[in-house]
């Protein structure tokens, strides 16, 4: 039984979630397919992460899974790539990297993922500024290298997670929400407790969006359990004192009360912005984000201007990893049904 | 080019969305899926929506693209038949119906949906005996046949958008967020003031959980726009006066402040409940609620205790439409994997 329908590669931008899954799925109907990361390792913003929400568990198993079968079946990826460029070739498709090497393939799937907030576009947090500001994605690396982060136990009394950093939010231009803040602040503030049993953790948000399996119930946890405190507001400013240590200012929106805090450190959780593509130009977002749109018509939603180059994953807006996964082999089945439309011409 | 793995059928359960889709991508890989529908009509929720959220794309257009390259193909649909056990057998899966019919297949794929919450368990609310106490699906079926509800509009001042009914309430055992439901009450009350201009329109909400693409921009669209009004609030009961209006007590959690209110009609926006399956009691979930429990490996989430049987879309949990297709394109390539991987033995 064999099921090859082609020896000539297609391109898989990107070897983030949305993308490994795309490369696999492409694997299993037969393609050949070669994998573009312009980083200098695979797998994305999870090659950076500690554990996922919710349940814990390891971002690097999660990653073994969905390179290994790749990596047995020889598939080639090429580290440190950047596609510059696409454009219709009487091959199928011309591919330019960022180094100028051309490849012609069949076809391919950009999943390019996103990009974290730029913490310090919100000046009044003070990222860059004060050490003892943080962002989500710093905590997951620091995590994920040392289990730990550089604060001594002893010296922690009080934490701080502010919600939608870089969402929801007009003066940075993103009036969207970015989906996975909350469940993952609510994941980190139980973490935060594990590290720092004695400290007290706040959780500044404006709208809990725990939408998804098993949410509700780790907010319950945090809650119930590991006692993390949920204050609905929006906090206005941080600034470090002389010991280093964050005075900030909001207002408990549920109650109508401003509140002065000081924090040991803070964490910012960054939202996700996109990235534009000008051979995608006919995907340009009206939203005003730089995600790249789709037809928003349900059972298209991997297609781009280009027939042959499909979309998937967090490149399209903020997505779960699972999500991310499950577009990227939406994207793979789209391409191969389109490559076998053409074949049968 | 052929693709042909097998002469054998496949069998789907449900015709929703995830049924759909995975029916769809098996035959895109070369299987024979049959379809077992256990209403009378396909497509299963789907067949009674109006318009979907966020762009207002008409769902029996959606259900026509789903559909109809299903039929082009002669794919088998049985309506009207409801799967009852399944169990393994030497040739693969034996799947019995409701009637007593037994099929033998390769595998199968299960999607057989979501119930909605049935709103007389909310007996504070009077739903089933106020008339003019509807649910959200009651709203859609009535704008889909019709395109307009039973209500005079120059007797309705005022309509009230009850949310989070049977959802996120240990009072009903329903502790999990039904993920959809803020973001169709937005839709709704945006109908709502197309159909009454001069009503006045209150969402009384938990937390506006709008995560997806354009539920924001759909909810800033309604408060600019639309001048629908948003309350932060959870309304303790309805009761019906002798004009057959509604008298609504609540408090708003954002100010403190007690509220009363007669409306003249509400929409109740239920929730998404599971369904218990007992040969697939292994996928028993633990967090109470009767939706079809997986791995949540974030590889392997369409696994069931069944080699050879994936479980697809919202009988697994709250779930949007594009995602139970995605999720049901997954589940189907997970089978096709599992065939091939069985056939290479």
């Amino acid at each position: 039984m064999t099921n090859k329908q082609t020896q000539f590669p297609i391109a898989v931008i990107g070897s983030g979630p949305a993308g490994l899954a795309a490369a696999n799925t492409l694997l299993a109907l037969g393609h050949q397919p070669v994998i573009f990361e312009k980083e200098k390792i695979t797998g994305g913003k999870l090659s950076r992460w500690h554990q996922l929400f919710p349940g814990f568990i390891s971002a690097a198993e999660i990653q073994e899974q969905l390179i290994g079968p790749l990596k047995k079946a020889s598939v080639k990826i090429s580290t440190e790539t950047e596609v510059k460029t696409m454009k219709p070739d009487s091959g199928g498709l011309e591919i330019e990297t960022a180094s100028g090497e051309k490849i012609i393939a069949k076809g391919a799937v950009w999943a390019s993922g996103y990009t974290e907030f730029d913490a310090r576009r919100k000046e009044e947090y003070g990222y860059g500024l004060y050490k003892n500001v943080l962002t989500s994605a710093d905590v997951e690396e620091m995590l994920a290298k040392d289990g730990k982060l550089p604060f001594d136990s002893a010296d922690v009394k009080r934490i701080g997670i502010l919600h939608c950093v870089g969402s929801r939010d007009e003066k940075v231009g993103n009036t969207y929400c970015s989906k996975v803040c909350c469940i993952c602040a609510v994941k980190q503030a139980i973490e935060m407790k594990k590290l720092y049993p004695s400290a007290e953790v706040f959780n500044f948000y404006m709208d809990l969006r725990l939408f998804g399996k098993g949410y509700e119930e780790l907010y319950r946890e945090a809650q119930m359990d590991w006692q993390v405190n949920f204050i609905r507001g929006r906090v206005s400013e941080l600034a470090e004192d002389q010991q280093g240590k964050i005075r900030m200012k909001t207002e408990d929106t549920l109650t109508g009360v401003p509140m002065k805090m000081t924090l040991d450190f803070v964490i910012l959780m960054v939202g996700m912005e996109g990235k534009r593509f000008s051979f995608l130009s006919e995907n340009k977002n009206t939203d005003g984000s730089d995600f790249i749109s789709y037809p928003e018509n349900f059972t298209g939603e991997n297609q781009t201007a280009l027939p042959n180059v499909m979309v998937a994953g967090a490149c399209k807006g903020p997505s779960t990893i699972v999500d991310a996964m499950n577009d990227g082999k939406s994207a793979a089945l789209a391409l191969h049904q389109y490559l076998i439309s053409q074949a049968e011409k």
